[in-house]
């Protein structure tokens, strides 16, 4: 049996690239024989090593007009959904990301993953709220306040916080992010083709 | 006889990723029948209006250390030469966008271009070196002192001015960015297709 190779997907839930590519990585990637390790983490930490309390999207008005333009189109070309701008902007997300690690084991993830997305960017709802959360839990046949009361725990609450170290000594700045199994790195929904093409065949 | 579409390349002579777009765009632009328009400008003051004064790649090590790994990967997938990393970067780059824009409707404009972008980032040329840009204009069998001297005047320190604050009146915050003609705006390398497509078929 050859083993398949593996993309590491590195995201943060507030991220607005991360949902496109989180809604599409999985079709993108069976496509070319990959498996992908779906990596949460957030990126506040690793933004206040770079002098930024927010999104830069948010700090650069310039910057931030010209990715909304860009994810409506891009979007649209996904076919997916009309983009809701969330409100505010970005939402917390520490809650989802501390699920996500709760499950990073579980078969649901992935399911999970883009079940929050979708409800951020596509209906608009709050993913800060454990209501939010638990119903999304719940759509996938999950013990929504077992996994919430895990996401709580001080062990989870580190792992994230590891995760978060160890994507900076990747040399991860920003969402989505890609890492193959021998060490390169991607930024961008839009280097995902490239990531992928890369953990098939390094280097070529 | 049909009017072909246009498409406004605005670049920035110190940018990396306008290095790769400017050695391209000819070719990808004439396989969809779409004509360019060259647009020098610089991003200092741009830059400064965000509260840099220097590029972001210098501010924010991370990012920077990622451009040079990404830029080399595409160049070679470009089958461009060994990017040589300019020293100092960014390269200081009015003098190559005042000759740029003392030879806006000049038809050795885009080789021009392209022979700066080589200077710099093939053979790591000093191109703010009134020797260098002689050499380029000289190699085009340009008259390179009357040129030059036209860079100088007012006039054309006055076009250049005028020219990066339409851009950013059009929105535009980095390099390279396309503009087409209803006023859409695509920012970066990897937008490329994405603007000529949407140059002939605008929203398709």
């Amino acid at each position: 049996m050859t083993m398949r190779p593996k993309l590491a997907f590195w995201f943060e839930f507030a991220s607005t690239y991360a949902y496109l590519t989180a809604m599409r990585i999985e079709a993108a990637a069976n496509a070319c024989g990959v498996d992908i390790v779906w990596r949460p983490m957030v990126l506040g930490p690793i933004f206040k090593g770079q002098g930024w309390d927010t999104t830069p999207f948010n700090i650069y008005p310039a910057k931030g007009r010209y990715m909304w333009r860009d994810i409506d189109r891009l979007a649209a070309a996904q076919g997916l959904p009309p983009v809701v701008r969330p409100d505010p902007f970005p939402q917390h997300s520490l809650l989802a990301a501390r699920i996500a690690m709760a499950g990073i084991d579980a078969s649901w993830l992935a399911a999970f993953v883009r079940g929050v997305f979708n409800a951020e960017y596509a209906e608009g709802r709050h993913i800060s709220d454990p209501a939010e959360m638990a119903s999304i839990l719940e759509a996938l046949g999950l013990d929504a306040s077992a996994l919430i009361k895990r996401a709580g725990t001080q062990e989870t609450k580190d792992a994230l916080r590891y995760a978060t170290s160890e994507a900076a000594d990747l040399g991860i700045f920003g969402a989505p992010s890609f890492v193959t199994e021998d060490g390169e790195l991607f930024w961008g929904d839009d280097r995902l083709d490239a990531a992928l093409a890369w953990a098939v065949k390094p280097g070529a």
